[in-house]
């Protein structure tokens, strides 16, 4: 064994566990449940099911895969590609398992990011054969010390029957140190979560596993896949401005500090580019407590603005993450990754009143959202942890662009085809257009503050047109339920949800 | 004064402030906004809401009204009747307040039990002018000791301009002593809720208040609206037996202990049945941590099999209430009431792992879950607390009739027209029909389960034909947009979802 993996593989009783992929991917058999590592595009395992994938060329095989949420480095796409998958769970963002679930050729259970481990707790899903986790190194007490995610990963090693380790070499050693495992004990046997600021250490700096479990650890040496975040334009930025406009009002009338409260972001350009506009904005020494930090937050960091960053995982552009990387030290004292059942718990959540920013395919009159199923059927990516978090937020803050597809969708619409989020769980909704404050509004006081400052302005008169046939109807709620799904209907039939095209039909 | 209200109006700062109903109704303005105490019939505020209505006649007059939840002693129905109300939150269960409400002459704002008192620290809601809530007792150093509820009142007392207490010498004195208010600070600012175990006390007997803020005293003597709680009939009985079944198999199963998991239980009278049903099973030492306590948690608390009940309210049948308040000291030890923020809390919820029965009006295939809304429009009665328990119990159960108004509607549904629940809250579905464990199911395996399960058999054909036809448009969630809705339009035109009228329409 070569010096270097000496360093990395600490714990003398695991020195003779170094297999190949192949090997390791040998000992899966058809029917098994996997938890693999993986928290979009961050720390997935990568070897192993790429080897399992070359194996299942020659072999009938399926397999349940159970991760964090979306992978990187294409393992969801072979996956799926390769038809190896029964059943998949809780998040993906992949084009090709996107088609394949769709198409009805695998299974997709779409679930709170948070709640995955309390099923696995509660022996709800199939239990998990192998844990495959990706790692930087394993210590002297025989802790996985993670690598640039946590996601599900000390869950699934905790679970498992038997645990894999993948050791990457090409991931930076410096990220030893910068998590904070924390498991909770079963449901009626755990004390509260003793955090209550975003920097609070709880944990330890590794996965802690009796290491008769470990049965394979295999050497790899391949990055991250780089997430291919684009620079806000300027669409993206004017949703960010309206966004930054709103915390400054709420700053102003004394709802909010200076330092706002801690921000929770979603994945993709708005909310990258609502963390860029507080690049230039007057608050100071904010915190971010979110799932995924993305290019942005570094950012912050450099700037001095953000003091402190708690997620589940780094997802970077190659530039920042080439950067970011080689100077891990410059962030250390200022970052932490924890399990995804911390990230996203509702006790944290609601106990630091933070600030959550998710995205919307569309939303209803109503201020109901859809977050997850084209047309209310087909599904994107799924609901992620924006449900753990606009559930338990101080301010649950949805955005959206108002048109689709050249403007032939509006995403402010009647009725939505899919409810992720209620009414009740959507304090602000923003587009390109404005924002809509929906706090302390009863549902038909929403429409028309929806209607005018998020809609697009080709589609607002048809939303007071229906709205207001609606209201002849009366209900807490009114709605014209014959008409309620016709601009969906309208979409599919003749290409685009506006009204005179519509009459014509 | 004469010496009874002496003994309860203990804090000599107070004895001066005495006023009658009428006095107290006076100090109300136009456009204030009052914070009453009452949830579920019980431990409302009584005398000043009535005063105000009689006031009402002769001027006008319009309020916003925050509770805990519903009111009993017809308070809603004559303040509605009255017209006085311009908003009310955040739950109500009065069949006139409904008409008002739906017919757009009031509005209603429909919310978590548990977000109300983080809207009003958050100062996103009109503030309030005046608490008005009832009281058993003040003490010498001040504390206003609830009686039947806790609700919001203490919240309400906290954020109040002023405060006006009901003195009520109806209510039984010895409900001194069972509550535990435990007050929250700003989120950020806050500890862990410290209550490990559903007997945990955290706080004071009673509610702290500046006493300058306490403008007035009523002295009344009224007691709580009994509640109409029927026994349970067989169909109820039936239910309560799928439900109580499912939970002995997960019990052989090992998931769940001999004494099961704290319970929480909506209001109604399935949930009565479920509770009456654990009688006769062999789970011995429960716990109930729950909203509202009714007359089978005392008959389960007699007979040895709760250990101990936590609510923040108690409502009674007649002869419950006779038998339980004159000899409330039995229970004293084993009965606690919170504040409705504590009793659904995430934080708590999650940690002690409920399970949490609540009821629906319909569920779509899929297990989406209509709590609200006949038709998708007109308020029932509110989401109430069944979110914050849907969301975060260990084992989130919906129990609902399969078919309604005499067979005419199914409460199995292809598509709801409003959801309260989505399928990530919905683990296990409940009708007279049988039981449908869902947790662990991609949507499309979920519904044979609903159908064969929990369909009444008039509707399962036609469940299927919506889904085989659905299923060939593919998809996650299938559905056939144009038709979604069809059961619902079938049935105001036609006065029946069932087919053979549809097909003829
Ligand atoms: C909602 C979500 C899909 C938006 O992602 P995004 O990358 O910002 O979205 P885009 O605007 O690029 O739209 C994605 C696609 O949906 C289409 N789309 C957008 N709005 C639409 C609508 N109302 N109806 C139909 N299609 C729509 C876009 O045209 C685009 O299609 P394309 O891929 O064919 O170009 C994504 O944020 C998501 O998956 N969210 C749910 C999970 C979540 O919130 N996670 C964060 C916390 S974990
Ligand atoms: C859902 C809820 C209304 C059911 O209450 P219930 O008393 O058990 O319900 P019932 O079966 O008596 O039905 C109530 C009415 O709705 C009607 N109904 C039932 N199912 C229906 C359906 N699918 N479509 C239309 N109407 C329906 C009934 O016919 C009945 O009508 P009526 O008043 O004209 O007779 C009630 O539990 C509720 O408000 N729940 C939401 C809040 C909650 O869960 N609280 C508990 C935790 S706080």
């Amino acid at each position: 064994m070569n010096e270097n993996i000496q360093n990395l593989l600490r714990d003398q009783r695991l020195q003779d566990r170094i297999v190949t992929e192949e090997t390791a991917a040998a000992w899966i058999k058809d029917g098994m449940t996997l938890g693999l590592s993986g928290f979009t595009r961050a720390g997935d395992a990568k070897a192993v099911p790429s080897a399992l994938v070359e194996r299942a060329k020659n072999e009938h095989l399926k397999v349940n895969v159970y991760t964090g949420a979306s992978l990187g480095s294409d393992i969801d796409r072979i996956m799926a590609d390769a038809g190896i998958i029964h059943k998949r769970l809780p998040f993906q963002a992949d084009g090709t398992m996107r088609k394949k679930i769709n198409e009805g050729d695998m299974y997709f259970i779409d679930q709170h990011l948070s709640h995955t481990a309390e099923f696995l707790r509660n022996d709800v899903l199939s239990s998990i054969d192998f844990a495959i986790v990706e790692a930087v190194s394993i210590t002297e007490d025989g802790l996985i010390v993670p690598s640039t995610s946590v996601g599900n990963s000390s869950i699934f090693v905790e679970r498992a029957e038997s645990v894999i380790v993948e050791l990457n070499l090409a991931q930076p050693q410096a990220f030893e140190g910068l998590h904070d495992i924390y498991e909770l004990n079963k449901q009626g046997e755990r004390q509260p979560i003793p955090l209550m600021n975003v920097d609070d250490r709880m944990g330890s700096i590794g996965i802690p596993v009796d290491s008769k479990k470990i049965k394979g650890i295999v050497v790899t040496n391949q990055p991250d896949s780089p997430s291919p975040i684009t620079p806000p334009d300027e669409e993206t930025a004017v949703m960010a401005n309206h966004l930054i406009d709103f915390l400054k009002k709420e700053n102003e009338l004394g709802r909010l500090p200076d330092n706002l409260a801690p921000l929770q972001s979603g994945i993709g350009t708005v909310a990258n580019a609502v963390f860029h506009g507080l690049l230039d904005s007057g608050f100071t020494d904010l915190e971010v407590y979110s799932e995924v930090l993305q290019d942005a937050v570094f950012d912050l960091l450099d700037a001095g603005k953000v003091r402190f960053a708690s997620g589940c995982s780094i997802t970077l552009s190659q530039s920042k993450l080439d950067e970011v990387f080689s100077n891990l030290e410059r962030y250390k004292d200022r970052l932490v990754l924890r399990p995804q059942e911390i990230s996203n718990h509702p006790e944290v959540i609601r106990r630091l009143g933070l600030i959550s920013i998710n995205t919307a395919l569309e939303a209803d009159i109503y201020g109901n959202v859809n977050s997850t199923h084209i047309q209310g059927t087909k599904m994107m990516n799924g609901i992620g942890g924006s449900g753990d978090f606009a559930r338990n937020s101080r301010l649950a803050i949805f955005v959206t662009k108002s048109i689709a597809k050249n403007g032939d969708i509006s995403s402010i619409v009647p009725f939505v085809p899919h409810v992720d989020h209620t009414e009740h769980d959507v304090d602000v909704l923003v587009t390109e257009q404005g924002y809509a404050d929906l706090r302390g509004l009863a549902p038909k006081e929403r429409v028309p503050v929806i209607i005018e400052n998020c809609a697009h302005p080709l589609y607002r008169e048809q939303l007071y047109t229906y709205f207001e046939e609606a209201c002849e109807k009366g209900g807490q709620t009114p709605h014209v339920l014959e008409k309620a799904l016709s601009w969906h209907t309208g979409f599919s039939e003749n290409g685009t949800m506006r009204q005179p095209v519509l009459e014509q039909s």
